[in-house]
């Protein structure tokens, strides 16, 4: 941030596994990207699944707890209406053309974006290397990443 | 950042509409405000419920799913439990008197900070610059978001 | 920031009373410090929870509301299941040597971390200085916060 724009940087942590949390980090990585800033994103706790394989493409948004969404709790808590919500999330990301989760990432680190795992939740998880989206370079502790994010702008998500 | 006191910039991203997490963008607004720093605030998917004409006024907090509140989800989905919780933390905000959420976005843009809502998100929940609070400065992308937070210290609330 | 490396400090502000939205704070926090960091956290809204002598040791994890936990909503708001996550998650914590939540902020203060907790907030749940964490430094506001924050790198958890 002290330097010239060139070397503008900036830290995404991603620790929300939620669809409606999700795209707030994909959406500012990339347009950070498209502006000329460095950018790296750290998925930790629920974040995880954002680049977990087998949940990527299947995040949920649900209506409960969230008074924005202006469904009761109590019809909110209903089985199926964490998949309406869903289905109704993805269609206006659909109409818009913002791609799919694993679009989105491939973009990012075509991008020169960096993808990091968080080794601390991954021990936690269970999960291993294996279990994660192929771009992501590599499973890093919280020290590394505070190396990592020397001189950025560090945004939690 | 780098540059005197005078040039210290906060930009604050607001993506929840929730009561509860309403106040700390508008309260740490408002405090950067009076230290004489530069303000942004950028409203984006459910943080839109806080410059929402219709909204603003109405914004609820719910005591599912959030262990704080000391209340059993079992009970905190019953119907009334969302109003209930809202009336509460209305009447403590109003005793500390600190400022209805109308009220503080006032102060905030007479103070001199900017609001913006994220286009983005208006386009996904069928918005037009009409539904916005009036001192909304403008509607914009993610990127120039990016170029607006240049030099700022970045808040994700 | 801008200054030399032993200059860079970053801030902490933990506005979550949950099990599984304290420990990225404190994690980051003790991380920072073991790089040489100046650390300072502030604990605001329901992130008192986690410097609250009554209630450190006993924060939750809720699996309504969250899909990254995989439980569907009208089973994780039955009696029991957020008990269930918090001992499951606690379980898992132990397992990976990671401190309680009380002993994680004895760390971080015998390592030279600051914490502060937020007035406004002490205020509106009307607690006191003596409910807190022998090692919270002292109650400030907002404005105080803003001012400790000049050229560090903030966090909104």
């Amino acid at each position: 941030m002290c330097a010239e724009n060139g070397d503008r940087k900036l830290c995404i942590i991603c620790s929300k596994g939620s669809l409606d949390m999700a795209y707030p980090g994909l959406v500012l990585a990339n347009a950070a990207l498209m502006e000329g800033i460095d950018v790296i994103m750290f998925f930790t706790f629920w974040g995880l699944d954002i680049v977990n394989k087998k949940k990527m493409e299947h995040l949920k948004v649900t209506p409960i707890g969230n008074p924005s969404m202006g469904i009761p709790n109590s019809v909110a808590g209903l089985p199926g209406m964490t998949n309406l919500a869903t289905v109704m999330m993805r269609r206006e990301i659909e109409k818009l053309d913002f791609p799919l989760v694993e679009e989105f990432l491939q973009m990012i680190a075509d991008a020169g974006g960096k993808l990091y795992g968080c080794k601390m939740s991954m021990d936690m998880m269970h999960l291993t290397r294996d279990d994660l989206f192929a771009e992501v370079e590599a499973v890093v502790g919280a020290t590394d990443f505070m190396e990592m994010s020397e001189g950025a702008q560090i945004i939690f998500v």
